[in-house]
């Protein structure tokens, strides 16, 4: 007998998954699970989030309710999918201030419209303050990328720069003032466009960062069979990351911060050459290989990248 | 200023749904959302359970995960849709044991396996015990039931019996024994094939009746924009219902509490005579009138039926 938080997430998970019947299609496992239906890939996933776990001191509930649809939203991105439709079951305490719901659901609407995106039901109940989203998408003809293709040879890259949400949070806690990171923190920007774009140009892998580096990159190598050599010295940093260094280590913030709503992925070298032509803000962090471990090689020393278990059973604050 | 208890769900729903851009089809306040996507109706819809709220004493975690599928398959009824795929949000308490999570999936798994239903995918973070689900199905072809279609000189009526989810509650609360009101109180069957049946068959509004027969009536009649007479003399009594009347009255238990899942439809006259032809199981209660208001007559007594506002901000238990 082990409690929940004893087990860890993901051995958690892994014992869910094991327990349940497989969907004939892409099922548990990826960004979203991917339905046939009639002629449409159509993609679904569900996301949690908490005020106590999501809502660092001082974040405006217009915030919080795009945090909601924002993190569902980015996996659709991770699959490739364009958003369609979302919906959102709201615990809150009963004690709460009308006008803080309807912030959310404007904060929601606000991060749902700038992808042609809409609210289509959900739920009210009275909890201790968490709104469970549901985002609905389509492939439009793309296939779904998952995070099981990477081979060998491919290489490794993200989109944007890492870290931001990390400083922004470290900012927060400290009352230093970090305003890029403090955005990028609270109103993560889901990159659907980026995902259309890598979904279009053939990657053989992705996901979301939304856990940090070290867990997306082990999580795609355990997923696709495959390791990882990732450049420390090419990790794009976010702006505002190195002042934070006075609060908490660089590697925290670039490495095993989550929140970071980043695409990693991988692609062939050929077709990483088309990828240049495309409008897409990316950098290469690295290579697949044929071992089974994600390495960070960093002043020429190794060391193994993990993906943290417990992470998700950890109060951020 | 005013705390979302003072305000009441109906209208805190109503505000926020008044807040929203409309999606292109149909939308917030059915039992379920319907996208056209490709040649396919896809009904999607969310719902919350707590286990505060809808874990009586003594029920065990498989049905609580039942419970989780059931009332999420109950609004793909409602439409007659055929569900396809479930996702289940976890927020649990770290320190439950491991053993009631896979209990609650085995539960989950259990139900909707009775539908050809699979689960794609979900989330665990921490929290007070909530599952969130998520169903999508598919309307093959018939045309989604609303809430919105009851026509004057239509007939009411509901699949199977009321009062036995009221039933099943206080016999527990009183430490007394009625196992049929039990099982429906804490497992209770999603009417999918008859909602499928009922689609087939024209039925001119449905929805399941979760919320309790006044709450139903009286949403029908105000998005219909008619009235209902609903006659008490008519109502099919659950099997143990007349025996739990020493703990409560049978107006409590027929009327008024919420887990009932069963449906209500209206039809017109022509339509119902096809659907004796079917196997459905059903009782015609009443009568769809051109007045605004839902009324239950009772020994030649006429009673205005509600719509209670404030049900879902009560704690059961």
């Amino acid at each position: 007998m082990a409690s929940l938080k004893e087990v860890g997430e993901r051995s958690m998970i892994h014992n869910v998954i094991k327990r349940i019947r497989r969907y004939p299609g892409l099922g548990p496992g990826d960004d979203a699970a991917v339905m046939r239906i009639g002629d449409e890939d159509v993609v679904i996933s569900t996301d949690v989030i908490t005020f106590r776990r999501h809502m660092p001191k001082g974040m405006s509930y217009e915030r919080f309710g795009w945090m909601a649809a924002a993190v569902n939203l980015s996996d659709m991105a991770g699959m490739g999918a364009r958003p369609v439709g979302f919906l959102a079951s709201f615990l809150m305490p009963p004690d709460l201030d009308e006008t803080a719901l309807y912030a959310m659901v404007d904060g929601m609407e606000e991060c749902l419209s700038e992808y042609d995106a809409f609210i289509l039901g959900g739920d009210t109940k009275t909890g201790e303050g968490a709104i469970c989203g549901t985002a609905v998408g389509v492939m439009e003809g793309r296939k779904p990328m998952t995070r099981s293709g990477a081979r060998p040879g491919d290489v490794v890259a993200v989109t944007g720069t890492l870290g931001s949400a990390a400083a922004g949070y470290y900012a927060v806690i400290n009352n230093d003032e970090a305003p890029l990171s403090r955005l990028a923190l609270e109103a993560p920007i889901p990159r659907i466009e980026e995902g259309v774009i890598l979904a279009d140009s053939g990657a053989s892998s992705c996901m979301d960062i939304s856990d940090g580096l070290s867990s997306a990159v082990s999580e795609i190598c355990a997923r696709s069979g495959v390791g990882m050599d990732i450049l420390w010295d090419s990790l794009p940093v976010g702006q505002e990351v190195e002042r934070m260094t006075r609060y908490v280590s660089k590697e925290r913030m670039m490495l095993d911060f989550g929140g970071e709503y980043e695409l990693i992925f991988t692609m062939s070298k050929e077709d990483l050459k088309k990828l240049y032509e495309t409008d897409l803000d990316f950098t290469v962090i690295g290579m697949v290989n044929d071992r089974n471990k994600a390495i960070l090689i960093r002043d020429g020393t190794e060391t193994e990248m993990y993906n943290d278990g417990y992470e998700h059973f950890k109060d951020r604050s």
